[in-house]
């Protein structure tokens, strides 16, 4: 089983003033992870290995590659381009329920996640909008931050890692992933939520380390969450497909304030 | 001609003490871009609109999809599947000198840029480790973090955007780059010396505003640099393929020190 791991340097620090000095630093290891669909590849991505049937799992998922098939299994392959260990091919089973996924011309996109939904018109048609939902309190979603953060385990040995955490409207952390993508992050708790049958995530909110972007609210919603809480800024069309989407959105959040760009029902 | 922008939207700001208000922010636009060489689909990937041509001819250099095509030009096309507005599908030309781009079964990795070559093996037999470089001075690469940020303007404005860019053995910064997406950012600083002629970028060093990932470095290196220089963590593949590729790599650049993690030559 691949598991989330550090890999000590030594490295030479050179402060401005005074002497450099060999310093042993911890570095995120990072490894390209294939992954199948009923033994069909979907792609590859760059991971930091570790939860990995939930990476699987969740991409699928948030990509729309199940298209409500059911998940039978997750499982390790020995074949597979990307091997470079034993553990970096991984295919989601659905006994061929799911659609063949489609050989998919992306370029890796910055952003990712917007393989084969390249507009936010493509995606709004194959997402409704989110059920009406209860207003959150905001106190919950400021507290979400340093509630994670007391989590964040690679993030400290590291400073390398994004995180993504589930939480419920008590300001409970359920789950907590990280990841070196940020995407890949969101997609292991969503593969979390998926595997345990509990997805869609109403009633619960998805917190993101870095930014907004379109795409941490396109899985989002995807999942069904009722709100994104980040700790950086949205961009404009994450804030346009959250209020399609009818997904509450708070950026900016530090416990002493934050911004809400979108409030359903407000 | 498409140009990175802001859009303005009233966010409700709520303090931890005290009374909510309403408060203008402006927010980054992320639009997707179509690439295409000689005309044939290579991707799409969200990015700031702006310098579309360099990174468009950056992304097809770095990937290696040109093999030493020149290119002869870039234009916007009416066509493609990504037309969200009028600029937002590129194509490069060779005149049919670059190899047709093969579809690419990527997740649009959360990393990116991996596209093609999908283990360090595979990118070591396509790349040659650069030529024997001259020390650079560790107070110039101390120094460009700063000067870079004095000139990131769209990070002033949105605080979501990240950059790249280029300077030289003087810590004079040559090109700064900002998009939504890292990688983006150092294909537009790539695109920009390839259309300026000045690739390899030799006597160069690339800053990053984020992390060192594999592909930051995987970019640099496609593309000469002597040095990377990132305002955070390396990730352990990073370090590896630094060291493979003859590249210094500085992380955790800060004015009052910094951590060297590959000194060729040392």
């Amino acid at each position: 089983m691949a598991r989330a791991r550090t890999e000590t340097v030594l490295t030479r620090r050179v402060p401005r003033t005074g002497e450099p000095s060999r310093t042993p630093d911890d570095l995120i290891v990072e490894e390209p992870l294939e992954i199948r669909l009923d033994d069909q590849l979907v792609g590859t991505t760059m991971r930091t290995p570790g939860h990995d049937f939930e990476l699987a799992a969740g991409l699928c998922f948030t990509d729309g590659l199940l298209a409500e098939a059911p998940v039978q299994g997750v499982r390790y392959c020995a074949t597979g381009s990307a091997v470079d260990t034993e553990f970096n091919v991984v295919t989601v089973e659905t006994g061929g329920q799911a659609p063949a996924p489609a050989p998919r011309l992306s370029t890796a996109s910055s952003s990712c996640g917007l393989c084969g939904s390249q507009t936010l018109d493509e995606l709004a048609d194959r997402l409704v909008p989110l059920p009406r939902h209860e207003p959150w309190s905001v106190e919950v979603l400021a507290g979400v931050p340093e509630a994670v953060r007391a989590r964040q385990e690679l993030f400290d040995r590291t400073g390398a890692v994004h995180a993504a955490a589930a939480f419920d409207r008590d300001g409970e952390v359920l789950v907590v992933r990280e990841d070196i993508g940020r995407h890949n992050a969101v997609d292991k708790v969503v593969g979390r939520l998926l595997l345990d049958g509990a997805l869609p995530a109403s009633d619960r909110g998805l917190f993101v380390s870095g930014r907004a972007s379109f795409e941490m609210v396109q899985k989002a919603w995807a999942a069904g969450f009722e709100a994104v809480v980040a700790v950086s800024a949205p961009s404009a069309l994450a804030v346009r497909t959250a209020s399609t989407a009818g997904l509450l959105l708070a950026g900016f959040v530090r416990p002493d304030a934050l911004n809400l760009y979108v409030e359903p029902g407000r």
